[in-house]
């Protein structure tokens, strides 16, 4: 039998799927094959974490993020402190010094205001522990879906530091990479939440801004830090193969100095997850110079927020360029960009 | 019966309802009573369009909007339009020329990517008509719930232009009200295509970027425009009642001064709703001084967007502060800010 209507049937890439906002292979096709292209300009080109925008002549910082993180409330923090923190750290990493932040609430109806209260204590606490002011706002709301939802858009405006240049452009062979602590706690402790695991009661999230410890880094090591990034959706996996296309570099990755809690791997464990590929909210990957990784290390080690900084890797000229992990077993094994979505709104 | 548990029952004042997200008084007072306390600044307490941060030194200014109409795609535009024309307008009305925009995209799942890459493409074409840059952005997909949702956030950052104090300090009885256009025909549209309503198919939303027809107010009379708004949310009534509220002064609205084209007059009758209420995006209430007013007046209609924009209204000392309609039979009637939420997602 012939059918009547023989086009093609639509297929599923055809639609928007959960997976293009994991934060991986699939969201950096979505992006590159039908968004950029449309709006292409030399400050959206190069897809960092934020753009320098020439604003009366003096160069501004300026970014964004979309919270969309379910629940709103999980152990170690709630979404006005992901919505802060990440836009901080996204200015942070670029070089600038964070100064001012808008916030636009989309709230679902059937939201308690009691929740709307708790989370708006939060954004003003974590904005106060970073140094910036909210300073201009929006609310929206929409119908009723879960009746506990809230999605939050953060924008950032901060001052370049001068005379910084970070990038993959300085980065070469020998370069080392660090984390400046333990990887995986915040999408551990989301999914922990949203699973209701037990066990894991003592998993929080990482969330807390990184300007402190960035301008700490910088202060010993300005000119030989080549680069910096917050691995959140994609994990620690997604920024080290970011890395190794952009400067078509090999990485070595130490599979026993990645610094990861028990309670955190064990987690991963129960729930199926590689730690590499887990989003982290209050962490940085830091590229230097051979020469200045101690230097690096011991100015995280002594911050609040780097007890666990670890050096972890390094640049070789292995080809292709490939992330590859050497495991406890002395084993060698690639790391792959995370495809889709593990983790669905863990940010 | 006594009741087994004796607390009060949850109210709806407890929760988050609809009419918060209207513009209106409820907004008004949901941020007033349990967000911008927790959040006060000098920056955000005055609750402009935007704000101006220093940044390195030199004030930029910074705004930002969400975006949840619905549907995304409506006679005259999309959420795209939207999104890039409301922001670059709440930058032009603060004084400011704009920039730069960042864009978040939260996507529904299920939502086809060919209506994405058209929405995509009208906010190309916006900033490109406005002279901005898309210079950073972000996306996160969510569940789906009807298929073809889209939300869009965008902050903006401008610089502001030397020598320009707008705001409502300066007004003055025997000051003059002009709107830059006919009114009410973002909201009719929307509303008309919501309810697929065939009579209006000739209704067409105004969204437009306002920035060159502000240049080319400010050219004329920069020293003499006292304060610039967009109506959207809230419409034309909810901007003269914060004028009337902010200054103190009453003001007299001459009803049938009220640039208004037949269609949209007849659809507001027909949806049961006053236009003066209405949201609009591509219009702009302009203060001005007496001596000004022609000469703005005169700026507008030889502007391709203000061919319809008339003086509506002059600020007088009458007490208490009110908005008053003069009617067309000579009638006086209390213009209210609106309450709640007519119209739904309409921006």
């Amino acid at each position: 039998m012939i059918p009547i209507n023989n086009r093609p049937a639509q297929t599923d890439t055809d639609r928007i799927i959960l997976a293009h906002g994991g934060g991986g292979e699939l969201t950096r096709r979505l992006l590159a094959e039908h968004v950029l292209g449309r709006l292409s300009n030399p400050l959206l080109d190069p897809l960092t974490d934020g753009a320098f925008v020439p604003v009366g002549g003096a160069p501004v910082c300026f970014t964004t993020d979309a919270y969309v993180v379910t629940p709103v409330e999980f152990p170690g923090g709630t979404i006005g402190d992901l919505a802060v923190c990440g836009t901080v750290n996204d200015l942070a990493v670029m070089g600038a010094v964070p100064q001012a932040l808008s916030l636009a609430l989309i709230i679902e109806e059937g939201l308690p205001i009691a929740t709307l209260e708790r989370i708006v204590d939060a954004i003003a606490a974590s904005a106060e522990r970073a140094g910036v002011v909210i300073a201009t706002g929006d609310t929206k709301v929409i119908e009723r879906r879960s009746g506990d939802g809230l999605m939050i858009t953060t924008a950032g405006v901060g001052a370049p530091r001068p005379v910084l240049a970070l990038g993959t452009g300085g980065i070469v062979p020998g370069d080392v990479v660090l984390v400046s602590g333990r990887i995986a706690e915040h999408g551990l402790a989301v999914m922990s939440a949203r699973e209701g695991l037990a066990f894991t009661t003592s998993l929080l999230s990482d969330v807390a801004p990184l300007n402190g410890l960035i301008a700490a880094i910088l202060d010993v090591a300005a000119g030989e830090v080549r680069f910096l990034r917050d691995p959140t959706r994609g994990g620690l996996a997604g920024v080290l193969c970011d890395l190794a296309e952009a400067t078509g570099l090999s990485i070595d990755l130490d599979e026993a100095a990645v610094p990861i809690s028990p309670v955190a791997a064990h987690t991963a464990d129960m729930l199926g997850l590689d730690p590499l590929t887990v989003a982290n909210e209050g962490k940085c990957v830091i590229v230097a110079a051979a020469d200045a990784a101690r230097r690096v290390l011991d100015a995280c080690r002594t911050h609040p927020l780097g007890g666990h900084a670890a050096i972890v890797g390094t640049f070789t000229e292995a080809s292709p360029p490939l992330v590859e992990l050497i495991t406890r077993a002395g084993g060698r094994r690639i790391v792959q960009r995370p495809y889709g979505e593990d983790l669905p709104r863990i940010c």
